[in-house]
């Protein structure tokens, strides 16, 4: 019995030898010189162009999670560089794979615990007190179970993550701060009372928000994360090129490891 | 003897619990909301903010490199989704692992082809007879040795790369049109002479050149392909996610690949 | 308040000028020419030497990982190498990051299930009876939940994976044949009642059963697929270095993609 | 013009329902259970079983190949898995991205080098005497252009790298020391008589030319480092689960690049 074949069919971009068409765009006349790269990947992720207040704000999103300093991703890219300097694309690969549950993945569970609580469709009708209500569930729920909500407090940021506000006032000013803003804002509050300490909003809390405000795919929200953090492992593999750590970094690791069981090995003093 | 040390240094990005600083700039109050996101990665890899038609064209040249179709990194991207649907950030990077000599190296080949043939220093002062002098050196170069010109011709894009023009406009509109874009385009027209045919500047040729006029550090040109590529990525496994074909892909090549093999081990049909 | 350092360790390898030691083992004396690749993977994962049966199901279990024909992450691995050539190594990391939750994970999947049923303090002591009524309640578990039972059934190799039975003779003919052999068994046996159709256990099931049996760490698992993988990926980058099957399914895949969108761009014909 | 397809094909392996062949074995039948993992691998890159002599050796430099303590690629490979836990497999694939040119690399360097020194048509017939006059030749090169000689001398292992007079003895046991082996040996001894110190044969440079009397084939010699990587890869893996250092290396390496610009930042203390 023979396989039924499917066609192949992708509708993101097309071309012929006189013509590229991205969603529905002529790529030289329409975008180049037009848009910017955070209009690109809004384009890229919804299929149209954004709105004057998205488009600043999704910028916004991007621009916030360019750069982490030393973060474990970028010490991952410099590391990888320093093997392979003649495959720069291999860095920025290996410093992608680290994005995961534990880091940029919070961003994601943000935002889906925001849509759970609050499905899209009933979003834009409910009301304060349903919202207060919502996030007054929720923060009970993780408080019963012991789970860090994601999204609130931060271990570095104390006692405020400033990318958070501001981020929430780019929102508010453009037009896309609505339910799940409020949401996510009254979960902090209600984990706060619960917890009796300062755990506010951090930036992948509101950027989990903001997302859900701008109706982006579940499935890509972590995306951001990833493709932000390509452009800044570049900005890090051009310095360690310039100014090296990651050999420095592993001969540290390596000599603090081996040093016990050197120690072990060493024929004992002579004895007087 | 033990190894000496040497401190980790990194001056790209750092905070405190309070503040987080990029290249010298507050992030929430100097960035987020101010700038784009192709202004933030012209930040990371120049160290300062770009002027207003740097940002354009550094914007345009990002835009230019987002989008390629069911390329095979696009491809790559959508059957590593297929398997680790769970890890958008591994099929980004598994995506990314192919930009190498073949495909978006061109980038990194043009640029160094132009400066190796112009050096910076020398390039503000280049006449335009001295230009012509050195295109056609170069093009006789890589004509003797029978060598691929870099960023010249394009396999489906006849007779113009549509990007590339676009982006020369661009370039010239905003000041950044200087000997870089005039030496490709001359090793073009030389090579037309020399070969007899149409070959003019594709997108990777422009955009080599126009990193050049921008000054950027030839360890990373590769790099301005790479993010803007994960970007793309991120569009293409967000609809292989709606409207798959990985596995579609992997069905046809495995059977088609086996075919032979099979018949082979099939018993042969009984004679009358 | 300064953060309180602490120690880096590793216990796996060191090395001083004169020697290299792996979990206790001079490696260029008491390893080299003295164990196969299959128990040094062995030494990796559990710190110790396999004895003789052990050995050889252990190496069984990694050459049925091997090869998988034209698989996702074979493909995967040869578009890279098409792109990249110059980085072999990252054409195998692309082909490994796609084996995730959907392929190999189920390996991963099919101990967890074994293990959750009968944990591993209990499993020498369980009785024939104790194993069959736990595979009749894992069974109606995944009945009711219309999941897929991890292990069993195999939507090509029918009526049976022909790697699962001799993996189990050779697990039994060395003593490796105890309670989750039975279990996984049982379950498909279990399965096939409530289906109504053949469903035997699989090769990814035998193998998740024979790690149990050899007590192999749940972590790392998936981390036998991965090691065989790698193996087998270097044999499809050296046969796409002879003969090239990459580019010749990205044209395929873009012109069968374009050509809807071309036809549509296509001015009509002219009507007489 | 419509493109000419062109066939897929893969002659590595091929499975119907009933059978799986992998280069003309049938894997359940007389593979598993028969051959060892190296053994499979040698098969993989050859397209033949190995010979008794053949396996142990390449088994050797397999097992030789593994284990490097905490090398770049393990830190790469643990500080991904702290990010990404759900993903083992990413983890690995970051681990491999970094086999480049600066580490793995030498081992293709060292065979390359031998190779164009003899190439294999003629090293059967090269008399001892002509071994030695290319040695002189390959390294009065290296020296003149003050190059490293692959395969030359460790930073670390010193006199003797232990590894390589171990593998050399393999060979020598198993009828694989040939003109290749004389080769790197003798350019290690020219290497040492123009430096004027110890540079004997390293562990590369014994596997590169091993590799050689092996006969497999260049593309893939690096694969061989990447194949036994993805095993220590797994352990080191296994090991951060346990006990994990990728963290604490983060957080030591961002607290040493902040504290400059934090101190810069501060306030200055009140005077008196």
């Amino acid at each position: 019995m023979a396989r039924v074949s499917r066609p192949i069919r992708s509708d993101i971009c097309w071309s012929t030898p006189e013509r590229i068409v991205v969603h529905g765009h002529d790529l030289p006349e329409e975008l180049l010189g037009r848009i910017d790269f955070g209009q690109m990947a809004f384009l890229e992720l919804t299929g149209r162009l954004p709105a004057a207040g998205e488009s600043i704000v999704f910028n916004a999103l991007l621009v916030a999670l360019v750069e982490h300093g030393l973060s474990p991703s970028a010490l991952v890219a410099r590391m990888t560089y320093a093997g392979a300097p003649e495959s720069v694309q291999a860095a920025v690969a290996a410093g992608l794979c680290g994005l995961g549950s534990v880091f940029v993945g919070s961003m994601d569970d943000a935002a889906r615990m925001l849509r759970d609580a609050l499905p899209a469709g009933r979003a834009r009708d409910a009301s304060d007190q349903r919202i207060e209500q919502i996030a007054a569930e929720v923060a009970a729920d993780f408080h019963a179970r012991r789970a860090l909500v994601p999204g609130i407090g931060h271990p570095f940021h104390k006692p405020v993550d400033p990318r958070a506000p501001r981020l929430f006032a780019l929102a508010a000013q453009h037009g896309l701060s609505g339910p799940y803003v409020k949401l996510v804002q009254r979960i902090a509050a209600a984990c706060e009372r619960l917890g009796g300490r300062t755990l506010p909003v951090n930036a992948t809390g509101a950027i989990g928000a903001i997302c859900c405000e701008l109706d982006l795919p579940q499935t890509i929200i972590r995306g951001l994360g990833v493709m932000a953090r390509a452009v800044g492992l570049i900005g890090h593999i051009l310095e360690e090129s310039r100014q090296p750590v990651g050999i420095e970094l592993w001969r540290r690791a390596e000599d603090e490891a081996a040093e016990p069981h050197r120690a072990a090995a060493r024929p004992p003093p002579p004895t007087a």
